[in-house]
């Protein structure tokens, strides 16, 4: 087993000296907090992960959990880590502290779900789960539900979830067709079925509070008919007894990883007897999700590149200690072998996973920032930050989603015949890691909300707003010797991607939908490639302040460390656009045009 | 389950449209065959595949190997194939009459290979181990050894395995410590430990001929001192019985997939008493060894692009069944949902498994063609085919295995979370098909082989054969209105890839062998990219004649298909090559000057 699973030092170099976490502490709203309970609640979470969360980290994919008698059991340290986060603060930690919630920056909380998830993605579903769940009450919900479920919920004691998907409706949820019947008497009669609902059910949970979306009998075809609600699995009798509300779990999947976390299937209503509860408006259920979604897209992201943190940490170890083959230099087979982590390729094997790592922490963070400004800020910064979070979002789950898997990849590549066997825990962290482009949202959904909405929403303004982020970011680096060249390289990458846009966006004016978005999936890929460059030369500024400065020979060599991984990400990473602006600028239709026949027999 | 694993239509357009399998019998040794027999060869593998094969493929995946009281114990189909392997005459398919062989062409076998592969991968492993270790014996024993050992390999009583890998000793071959004494018999005394050695002992075999490497007691240090011994599990007593030779069986390995299959750790001379019999001259073991691993290095290719071919299959299946939103320009939310095929994004993963499958395929029968050619031509064509093939060899291992990963996982990706639970194939493919990176020398070692031996060796002949080759195919093409451009991209691509080529040998002029390999790994990425543009253009040839012909609708079809598959490689795929061009002609030495220190802590 592997000791680490994530650099502590580099978490707090992009929490401090890369987003200035304690400059929140100026905001009224986190007034109370500094950078010491800051760095309390990080050393809470990393004594978590380490004590509690990554011992189990094998053990719970190799006894997933069991549907037994229509009870989902799960691995017991579930349920002390649901106590440990009722007790800690940790599901509310977002929350205001008159609904009893810790008011902690996102950018914060951010941080300590990618220590939990580092440790053990699986376990981290369930009170984060709850966590969104709860915030989605909290914004929406009356007075009434607020009281009913955020305490349960922030104890622990009750699971939360995102119950959306139904077999006919997927990626289409405009599709779905579990109805809600108004029943007349503040609640609704709901019916039908979902699938892949992530912690729907199991045995540590007191009482389970699915936020359903259901369509209200008569409503909209389509998106503007969905409504969300509340629908527990025992609702509160008259006589505040917990009975059961008709939600049954129909069975569970066999996955091929994140099998800590029990998926589930549902039915609701079967016997006519499931009640469920409006959360806010009628119709406004998607955009209310949406909130939710949002929230779960950038912890996807989060816990891919954890995932990835991990699998960089056993295979570096393992590269420190493998000895394999000598310096290409030195063929003398009398000399003793090195460890692999001498050879060159290794080297780029592990540069690729830590630039892949550091580069997608620091995106992800900085929506982070994004997202508590646009809760404490106020006017255009407040409407900067939300614009900006919108267009980031997508970008902030895929890339890790999709390079988690490479990195992980080339991590598992690094123990040779080893890391396909399960005595190391590549092989898991590969199987884990499969999951993030899929769930909330494949890769190609991400692909057409960005380029298809985010893009030009609001006549290209958060495009616009985001092309003056990354030039302020390159007139810095551009002051630092050892940043220009790579400060260059970045504007005439994202100039290269404001052509592409164009570009596209010329398609567009044609007014064929389907050609415009052809090539969606890659257009996202080349934009990620560049809003990471942007992260690394943002890391870049503070690398090379801290190099600067008269710091210890062990901050010096964090510092230098970093700038190999920067320098990495331009020479072996960035370049990767050039295959895909050249596949953007001259798309033909091909995949437009080619028919299903022609796929073959 | 899905229904098919592969095109048949696509194997006889390779076979005889592409490589003209029916050549070849103009050769004596071939002689005895044609088309017919081919075809019969073909459809008794078909037959085979559908029947006995791909019909436990999951099962063999969901109970693999067992290790229990020393014995290793397998599905029971195992038992079955390797008797209809023995019986059908397809271990020694490849082997002259004398020796009871078929002598079919490689060409042939290999397309058979690949349809046992696609059907199940784990299963294909025991035969044609035993054809491989078969050929060594064939190749390189006394009368005496082949007249023992190879009537009960061809049989399928006896299996056959390479035993390389130790411990200490995985990549560096050179280092390994098992060790031969001569006991002046006419056998060696071995002792020594094996591990990672594939089908190295299990239940349906009466016994198991390991050819192992191992060091003559004086020998020199490293490679210059491996030998190559037959080691058998039971050895003949004087009496004519079997009785055990000290070969012990310490464990069997869990693995992330490929699990029909089991991959063992073996124990060589715990009581002094096992006995190996050398093959050929002493110290020439590892150039021996090579022969059956570069066998092997292909049927590994064939082997990722056998499962990938499957994979493409599952999905296309399931993207043509399952029905989910509507078209982009159609938003009307009453309209039904519209099978996902219909979706660019999906056409677009489609056409990548699909474009990567073909154009293997189309690489590895290369190949074997030369590899015919190697075995029948005379003189220089001998000498062409014989460098071609080494060249090629490690992209024909590596190209299928690195895109088949990835070809998988957008196939994958197509089912959603379908593909993620193992109600479908797609995860177990997933899983198989990570092995091939690593078995029969990583990509790693074959990027260091390609640059640092292959594309210089005979002061660069066989690169530069190579290049005429391609050159021909781009001449042809040329004549084609439809393949016009692509033969102008792929003359540019094979131009960049001198210049790079040039260029990284001018690095190695300057002495530092690390910093001329640094990137080896990317240089092998770029010269497949090239390779398998190649190929592509080649399968334009016949399919622009094929389209051109007054075939049936069906053949058309076939054709209009396959020229979208061409489409899509050079406008997706072969752009690839800018990002790792900018790269390989600006290496700065970062991954060889970067110190073990400077990872992180």
């Amino acid at each position: 087993m592997a000791e680490k699973f994530l650099s502590e030092r580099n978490l707090k170099f992009l929490l401090y000296e890369v987003f200035h976490a304690d400059d929140l502490c100026t905001y009224p709203y986190f007034e109370e907090h500094s950078r010491e309970v800051f760095d309390m609640v990080l050393e809470t979470a990393l004594k978590m992960g380490r004590d509690l969360l990554f011992p189990c980290f094998q053990e719970m994919d190799k006894i997933p959990p069991e549907f037994i008698d229509g009870e989902v059991k799960v691995h017991p340290m579930v349920g002390e880590f649901l106590k440990a986060c009722g007790e800690g603060g940790w599901i509310g930690a977002n929350a205001p502290f008159e609904l009893e919630g810790q008011q902690l920056p996102i950018l914060i909380t951010a941080t300590c779900k990618f220590i939990f998830s580092a440790a053990n993605y699986s376990a981290t579903v369930y009170p984060f789960l709850t966590a969104g769940a709860g915030h989605l009450i909290e914004s929406f919900g009356s007075e009434d539900l607020i009281n009913t479920y955020i305490p349960k919920m922030f104890s622990g004691e009750w699971q939360g979830t995102m119950a959306l998907t139904e077999p006919q409706a997927g990626s289409s949820l405009s599709d779905i067709t579990t109805q809600a019947e108004p029943a007349g008497e503040g609640y609704y009669r709901i019916r039908g079925q979902k699938i892949f609902i992530s912690a729907g059910d199991h045995n540590f949970a007191e009482n389970v509070i699915h936020l359903m979306l259901a369509k209200i009998k008569g409503a909209p075809a389509g998106a503007k008919g969905i409504s969300l609600f509340v629908v527990p699995k025992k609702r509160i009798a008259e006589d505040g007894e917990l009975v059961p509300n008709d939600v049954n779990v129909a069975g569970i999947y066999h996955k091929l990883g994140y099998r800590g976390a029990p998926i589930t299937q549902l039915s609701m209503g079967e016997n006519n007897d499931c009640r469920g509860y409006l959360l806010g408006e009628p119709h406004q259920g998607l955009p209310y999700m949406f909130q939710m979604m949002n929230e779960a897209r950038i912890d996807v992201g989060m816990g891919a590149a954890a995932i990835a943190s991990a699998a960089y940490h056993a295979s570096l170890e393992y590269a420190r200690e493998r000895p394999q083959s000598r310096s290409l230099k030195a063929k003398d087979p009398a000399l003793p072998q090195v460890p692999i982590i001498r050879h060159a390729d290794v080297k780029r094997m592990l540069l690729f996973q830590r630039a892949m790592v550091e580069g997608s922490l620091a995106l992800i963070l900085q929506c982070g920032r994004y997202a508590d400004l646009k809760k404490v800020a106020e006017g255009a910064e407040k409407e900067r930050c939300s614009l900006l979070l919108d267009l980031l979002t997508g970008v902030a789950k895929s890339y890790p989603s999709e390079m988690g898997i490479l990195s992980v990849s080339q991590g598992l590549q690094i123990l040779g015949g080893y890391g396909y066997c399960d005595e190391f825990p590549l092989e898991q962290y590969y199987r884990d890691a499969r999951i993030h482009p899929i769930h909330e949202g494949t890769t190609g959904i991400q692909g057409l909300d960005l380029l298809g909405r985010k893009v030009i929403m609001k006549d290209g303004k958060a495009f616009q707003l985001y092309g003056e982020e990354v030039r302020k970011t390159i007139a810095e680096a551009t002051q630092a010797e050892h940043l220009r060249l790579h400060a260059e390289a970045l504007e005439k990458a994202l100039a290269q991607l404001e052509t592409v846009t164009s570009h596209l966006k010329g398609v567009a004016a044609q007014g064929d939908a389907e050609l415009f978005l052809a090539d969606a999936t890659l257009y996202l890929e080349l934009f990620a490639i560049v809003a990471i460059a942007w992260q690394w030369l943002k890391q870049g500024i503070c690398i090379v302040k801290g190099l600067e400065g008269d710091a210890s020979q062990k901050e010096k060599t964090f510092y230098q460390g970093k700038m190999y991984a920067l320098r990495f990400y331009f020479g072996y990473e960035l370049p990767k656009k050039n295959g895909l602006i050249e596949r953007l600028m001259n798309g033909d239709g091909l995949t437009v045009e080619m028919s299903d026949a022609l796929f073959g027999d």
